[in-house]
């Protein structure tokens, strides 16, 4: 993460100033407010604001006059409820608002998330800085053989070293060439007094995918939940998932009983198919079922066996 | 408005309740959170919940690290060209959401507009009250001659009395029905014992459009400006209109920067369209230009010289 | 259904005539275009227009250039993955317009899902008709014991006969009251000349929740399985589940394909939560478990051993 | 436009395929059905499908059984009150696909239109070609003095040669390395055996923002409408525009009276501010305003003088 020191500073500044409000506030989520939480070699993570809190849910579901809470149990119940038969309304009551650095495609993936407000740093008003990412030796992975868009092994070696100098090289250049075309210094002056400087609205093309960019990403609970299951989800790729794992933990701090919910019925559940279904009966009526007795595909078996801890 | 005294000492109680906050927090807003405004004769808007203000509008159009305000001057300059340039995605960054009191006829068109998250009052699970609208007589129009969707003079004499007459006794005979058909009193027990009583889904059926019911409503500031545009607009419907103008004046108190913009751009601009452009050149021009010479229609014509303070 | 005789001939009309194109075309579909299939008493669903088709999917999927299909084995086993992979937007690359007549009380359950284009017949411009839903003996079902929102058993003798006479009467005596008011006849003109006849916008209030009104509604379809998936469960209302029927035959005409894995993926598949999941691996490894050696809620225990067919 | 034969005998022989259909059909925009039209120097843009017309539009704001239609100037004359009053739901029922060939930064600006279906070729499954935006020199400008956002004069002599040899230099080796990378010949096979390759979703980070991707595009006219006022707008960014004016044309092919409306109301038209609409009247009266006297930002008066064809 690089922040400079004035940015730090004024985040500094921000976390100081503090307000009295009548509104619902959740002193654990105030604690992260507006810190950066480091997210792979330049990006980050903060929580800008946020509205409403677990009591929120329950007021929404119940269109209460007050809080509308009422014993944490029975508020913790009725969200597992809400939660078990896909009750979204109540969910989207909630909303939070993130600063978010990243690089341009992670972005691409994370946009398709269309219900969600965005604010993109404008590279066609503003020069972009010189970060880009660089995968950590350990993320530095081969093509899977197996699955047409999964990693396989760590590249090792020659050829990671290689890897890693291309990778370098070709956005350090890309960016010095970026600058170059631009012919505008720190202050705005021309670098070179002979030169117009391209306009930066066609200069940023020069730039390769893995530069930093940021923006203000805002969402409501519902919506967040949904990009968790599928971003925190080990078919995400790694890069996005590193973004989805502080996100996790800021919506525990932030919405406990909801976060419990989830990780019961998204996280860590399963959907069995009709055919799946009818299959497992059969196992859980004490018969001994194979593959090919299955009339499943083999890689919807190997599915249903891997979610039921049993070899293929 | 008919609020009972458990839901006043409800509301109290929550706006007794204060917190320390980092966020972005408005002493104006602050002042009415919770309060139910009173809305045609028994309905209410009253703000549950809100996000950011003029300054968070500011910051996510700059990306920035702190609050990214200038000075006031500064920042109301930006919020003017933002909205001049139909920048709406800094709006989207501001939220705010109300317990809203309406009759079920309001509520259909209200909910027309999309973007924004509700949660009704459930007639399947619970029982309406015996509230229904009837129109002030200021408020009790005629058909309109010129306009098939608008309102006339108003109903006099012995004809707006047998109307009110109607409305009173249908919504009231019909609401006393359902509670029949129902069959449950307050506590829940059997009003007959000899009879099973309608389910509640089934029930509702039997009430008038001027019943009222309520939900929370929750929507982003860019689309909250798009709906009182269109809902404080004369051609739209007055028992809509009447929620749209407490909802201006809570606008005021929360982003007074936005408002006035949007006072300026929206709710007092004209659109002219490219023919009305044409004449418009010929008019300033010197030129005395008729409808006739105009080419556009009469509506057209007539829409345009309202709009310049002229005659027609 | 009441269609008139000038509606069925606009209808047949429609029907008649055909043109060539070189779009995607469904000719199970198209057998079925325009016309209006009956739901409950006097309502329809009836299919307008239509984009796409099953290839239409596996097209966007591949982002091809032809039709991008290749064997019909091949493309059900994409859609199948794409289903079952909850890859959502291949799907939303086919359309459907319905026309729909549908009671008030239905209409403002329909309207929650947002993520489609609605235009409703206006009661503001236009006078209802005069034609309510009236339960079928069969659906008249008393409040539900065990669950708040649900039905019970039928009701019977004197309590069905009171109940349908109350809604038959209210519904008519509040559209006779309705028409009186606006004191217009078939032809405009005033029935009562000494009268000026309330605005149509406020004279509907009077109407009751089971009066019919009819749209205009097209969604993509993914958000039409989406719809479907909740419209069709057993839970919802039976009378919005009676438009979820013919609609399912709509959709297993359109695209046989995507029907056969929303059937097995959605329509029977069951959701197992993290803690139903390890009570599973239990069972499955052949140890008894009862509710309480499961750990969960009496409830979630009966839903899952409903899912399995066992007894709870 | 690059197409390669294989691609365009597979657009050919869709083109040759008709069908019989009861639909809405539009001869003009069947025969513009599947062609690619050429944009920039690699991209293109090409109708995949469309649902509707112009008589759907007025088929829909009447919710009529038939076409709803009558004579074209009516339908043309409510085709125009619907755009002038901004009633948008109408326009909702017109759906239209695209397959569109763009650079990457072009197609950051045109996801952020969220309303709207995308399924984009996949670089984390594929391979993308060689192919990237290079300006031609008449669109490679500098910097605009004036305006941050905006573009100056075209470079011309040594810089603009430099430039041009920066942009493609390095688009073209970083496109070189990321195949090196990939370790993956045409056939899949690896170029380098010893080597195992870099998973494709790294790779990718790799390559420039000129790169060309393609995606399939879907939205309904309103939206489409809405797209295209802000990307023919003259403040738009040239490489964006360039993609809206074949749109526009297209647009015309399919629905004309919407075009024509579109054109007058929105494309050519004004929207005058409060303030502005103040200092039109004094005009109109025949008051000499300057811009002193008109209490108008010299920046708002520019933009009324030039609205009215007037000398700032």
């Amino acid at each position: 993460m690089s922040l400079s020191d004035a940015q730090l500073a004024e985040i500094e500044a921000n976390r100081e100033q503090t307000a009295a409000t009548r509104r619902a506030t959740v002193p654990a989520l105030e604690e992260l407010l507006y810190r950066a939480l480091p997210v792979l070699d330049h990006g980050f993570v903060r929580v800008i604001d946020y509205m409403g809190d677990d009591a929120a849910v329950v007021q929404a579901a119940r269109v209460s006059y007050g809080r509308g809470t009422r014993r944490v149990s029975e508020d913790a119940g009725l969200i597992r409820y809400l939660m078990r038969h896909r009750h979204s309304t109540p969910f989207e009551m909630c909303e939070i608002k993130y600063h978010v650095k990243l690089p341009i495609f992670v972005a691409r993936q994370w946009i398709r998330h269309r219900t969600a407000n965005v604010n993109e740093y404008s590279a066609r008003y503003s020069i972009l800085d010189r970060e880009f990412y660089i995968p950590a030796p350990e993320h530095l992975a081969a093509q899977s053989v197996a699955n047409r868009q999964g990693r396989g092994e760590v590249l090792e070696g020659a050829e990671a070293a290689e890897v890693l100098d291309l990778l370098r090289q070709d956005a350090a250049r890309s960016h010095d060439h970026y600058v170059a075309m631009l012919n505008e210094g720190a202050g705005g002056e021309k670098i070179d007094p002979s030169r117009q400087g391209l306009a930066r609205e066609l200069a940023r093309m020069n730039l390769t995918l893995n530069t930093y960019t940021q923006w203000y990403w805002k969402t409501d609970l519902h919506n967040l939940l949904h990009f968790l299951a599928l971003r925190a989800d080990q078919h995400a790729q790694y890069e996005i998932r590193a973004y989805a794992a502080p996100m996790l933990e800021i919506l525990r701090a932030w919405v406990p009983a909801t976060y419990a919910a989830f990780a019961d019925y998204r996280l860590g559940a399963v959907n069995f198919s009709a055919a799946m279904l009818a299959v497992l009966r059969r196992m859980v009526a004490g018969e001994a079922v194979d593959q090919k007795g299955s009339f499943l595909s083999k890689r919807e078996w190997a599915e249903m066996m891997s979610a039921l801890g049993r070899d293929a």
